[in-house]
């Protein structure tokens, strides 16, 4: 239960960290519309691990494969189902794990829901599960662009007290990707890989903030009620591991603020075109898009995985400590940026299409 | 669309501000519970608008009535309908409104979306909107009360940089309700309290932050993927009117510290009762809960509606001016704090069914 | 559970036969549609009791008051609310139903699952709970009309061994509300009227099938797995009190036919405009719609309220009988006419809006 | 969109006839059940094609792949992904099709709903669609049976005039294998093995009706309104290809009964336990099951694929004419039966789980 996101366009994911492979059931997707394995893949690598010196090592292809609803490079409207293969099993380094809980992951709430858990690794807690939304999001992303000229942008606004200078209204992929912790502002780059680096050889792991932006978003996308757009983009977001925090606009901040000083005033311009002069709304009031860039952050805890004893209690409830060990992620923060942004997409697609079905937007 | 929340403890809320009244359906409740008009009123009660003079006074009694789903005081299993009527209409207040689109409302999306809006108030954008939630949330309280000894426990934390200090162990209701700002810090509450005062008396209106704190869940509610227990919650939060953030646990806090400082060591007591020594994953590890304490915060941006002329266009799209006039909310904050409690309650409910469903929890 | 009905344009019903009244939520309905009261009465009269000397004498104006959603006769692309109060409670009539369960009616399985039910008539069950359906459907239907063309009439096919020759072609509603039977097939109808008129002062009842047609529908509504248009009217039929069995196009007289004989051949007119020489299809091919007109039929059983001594348990689980009185409905087909006509039109405008999401028709 | 059954063991299908393979993500599966690839094969073996002499000779090994969700021949509480690979593809044989629709096939409304379909063979709409539904199926099938004690027996019940004499009370799985058109009455079974093959001999197909009976539900699965049990597998039978109709208990027949005919009396027997003395409800009243057989029928059509010249059009909407090569199901009714207990099973595990959540069953 509670595997599968979006009302219209709708995934379900399946797979565990170990068995046969990760993937995704896609349904609801338009029909016609152009995707290639290739396109896919571009995204899956943002994501996968072994990618730069600062992730984890753990070495994986990741190599999507698209089984069904696409022929000869168009989609049919019917559900998509891709998937990667799991090859990286090493059963014998998950022994001890299999018998005592690790602190902070998800072991002994699975192990106490279920009365089971696959001991090989995090099972959905993995953070390979997002493997199969990164590919939805893909798709998702296409489509936007295409139809209607949506642009999404993620990328790492702080690592502990370094906090990076960006602006939402310019910042493009180009100098996301430029570097391999994903921030755009260059000096503030270099201070977050070092710490990174260190963090990573004192075998400690750190987090962060992604703040992501979508431009060129219609008027109108989003619910009153219960699915305002940033409801549904909180939950997206608190729905990935690691994550333990969600603001938009002016978020938390807005709490200094008097209502004076936060209104955002409309105003026209020459073209009648309605804009506000500031953005603290976010881009959403209402729960629904006002035309102007909606940009949100998400906070992502420490790595739960550190190379020291730490004292847990094993399968029968006893006391024990226990060491991580082997391939060790000190902070997954670039890897997280490709999540936010195909989590951004899901939610985006399906607003667009519920807007066409109720208000034919 | 989007006016429903839950999966089998599943809500439908309906009505403006303005027009035959407010209420919801409440689809999904167990049979055979106890409940009365009064336990559901002394929720509403606490969420009406003119309990004291640092909230909105409008005047609305908001009585609420159940006309289905009840029996001789027990519930049926059946729908529960519940609503309070709409009683203090005054068109002639609207009347600037009807063509001016007022600065950080719904008026622009509402109208750009649909084409058409109620030009009496904030149509479904109105905090009026919530009256629903909180009924259906005062049953699910009950329930979750009485059948797993479920409290929960809401109140304003912050209101600018007036912070309160509390201990989410032991904070009880009765010292939320002794003050009118719904502060547990009797001195922080003071300051609150005066400080609104103040911004009110300059038209003006301020924000905050609400905290709310679950003892007594089980282990074992939630999922592990879309529908974790935070991803839910966060998604209930953002759901309502002016909320702009949501943390659970260490929240944006945890971008200071390192894994190994951040991590929550697990520790079986004498009767083998598994604890974390300490609690920032908040309650919940891989989206299930683990047995702690659940918290969270949640930021309320101050009331867009401020006594004073600020620049808006109108329904031409012509820039024009508006000032806020009549009856004014300086601070949402101590009325959001029941309505917290109510999302709150809604999702532990449904995840309370959900667990029973899948693994007869 | 179980109380809502449709994925994008979704009602939620809610009300016992005996409370304070019963009604619907809509959710999801197109903003700006033009919608008054009095059409939506229009249908409701249709099937409100005490119409006829056929059908049961139970007096209710059933008069529709909407309380959300409209604003100056348009739709606002909020929760519409519809209910109709209850007047016409007889307490003291059910006495002896409150300790004694009906034969072939809900109340032992209700009292079974549930340990309680409400005593005064039939609760959920009662057809009473189809005002609601009727509301929505009524709009439903308007929508369809003017944005789409279509036209849905149903009409009372067979009682018993009276079965009426009407085109599924050129049948009006005219044709239908010529008669208190609503069989357009005007000596049938005088049988049926005088059959039902027997069987009622024989304290017994009948049962009959309701055929229905839809014209002017395009090619492309439904889906083509799950959510068949077939397979949703069917679920939307077999929903329905009293409700039997099902079938569409040929339906059960398939059995009798070949393939050969069976197949629908496609032939393209001056216009270039395909359809098929025959319709055996029902005009849904693949779950999807063809373009062709939609015919189908459904099945109600006799009332099982009779005025005759029936054995039967008491909520002790000990034998007894119960003897039918008061109000009795002989046949329920003439008022099962437009709610099957309205369930239908639930169905269409929720593929019309899925249609429109997915493929943009 | 359309793709997806159930509320809470909820199945998503994926897949084309041609492409890499079907298969099924089934979420919410209860944990700890034992289950191995070859009990589900069992159940695809009675499904798959080339069986017999009277069903298609297309050979398809059809072994199923667990690729998530169970470890150590136990399940997980997660999904759980299993499919067959495709492996039967001979592009050349659809080059016709490509560009002509069949008669009665969905290639017509595919194309015009979607502007695309995958021209070698049916695309969704083909059978092996449902080599998902009976893998998720078997699964159900087997929590019913070990956790609740129910019984679920399909059986061909009639083909053209040919009608077998079945009880429903005591009709065992063993009679229905024991003869390859699945009818458990020997005589009427060799009659329907020789129409068959004289159908076949003619190149033409039948259709027919399948039974379906479940023994041993507790009373209370189902709900009262839109989700009553009857009304749920009535859109579950309705969903496969080639049904065209559904009826329960007494169903089209229940038109020739007056309600005293038709009534089933209660009775209590020495141990207390309620029954019915006839069962023309079909086991479920008022939405819910009663404790006696469920049993239902449904009806297929004779499959469309014929080996004869039929008129039809082109992809430019121009007349032509086709005709049938290649392999050929004459009837599929025998491949149906496992189909419809595996919707059955799904249908059952699906409200037994709702049931457990609202009312603790």
């Amino acid at each position: 239960m509670g595997n599968a996101f979006g009302q219209l366009f709708r995934i379900s994911t399946w797979g565990e960290s170990h068995g046969g492979g990760v993937g995704v059931v896609l349904d609801g997707c338009p029909p016609c519309v152009r995707i290639t394995a290739e396109e896919i893949q571009v995204e899956l690598d943002r994501r996968r691990p072994g990618q730069s010196k600062i992730v984890t090592p753990r070495q994986e292809a990741d190599q999507v494969e698209i089984l069904s609803g696409v022929f000869e490079g168009k989609t049919l409207g019917t559900p998509i189902m891709m998937w990667v293969r799991n090859k990286d099993a090493r059963p014998e380094a998950y022994a001890e794990m299999a018998v005592k809980f690790r602190p902070s992951h998800a072991d002994f709430t699975y192990e106490t829901k279920y009365g089971i858990r696959d001991p090989h690794g995090g099972g959905r807690s993995s953070a390979r599960e997002t493997v199969g939304r990164v590919a939805a999001g893909a798709i998702a992303r296409k489509i936007l662009q295409e139809s209607y000229g949506v642009e999404i942008v993620a990328y790492v606004k702080q690592i502990q007290e370094i906090i990076a200078e960006i602006s939402i209204d310019i910042v493009q992929r180009e100098a996301v990707e430029a570097n391999i912790v994903r921030c755009p502002d260059a000096a503030a780059a270099e201070s977050m890989i070092e710490r990174v680096e260190s963090i990573r050889s004192a075998g400690d792991s750190v987090g962060g903030i992604v703040e992501c932006v979508v431009r060129g978003a219609p008027v109108g996308w989003g619910s009153p009620v219960f699915d305002r757009l940033e409801a549904d983009l909180a939950k997206a977001m608190l729905s990935l591991p690691a994550c333990k925090g969600f603001d938009v606009g002016s978020g938390f901040e807005s709490v200094s603020l008097t209502g004076l000083q936060h209104n955002d005033a409309f105003r026209s311009d020459e073209e009648g075109q309605v804009r506000t002069t500031t953005n603290r709304s976010g881009g959403v009031q209402g729960g629904i898009s006002n035309g102007m860039p909606i940009y949100f952050r998400t906070v992502f805890k420490p790595t739960a995985t550190v190379m020291h004893e730490q004292e847990t209690v094993n399968q029968d409830f006893e006391n024990t400590s226990l060491k991580g060990r082997g391939r060790h992620d000190p902070c997954v923060l670039p890897r997280a940026v490709p999540i936010v942004e195909a989590m951004t997409a899901l939610v985006l697609m399906d607003h667009a299409m519920r807007d066409s079905a109720q208000c034919g937007g």
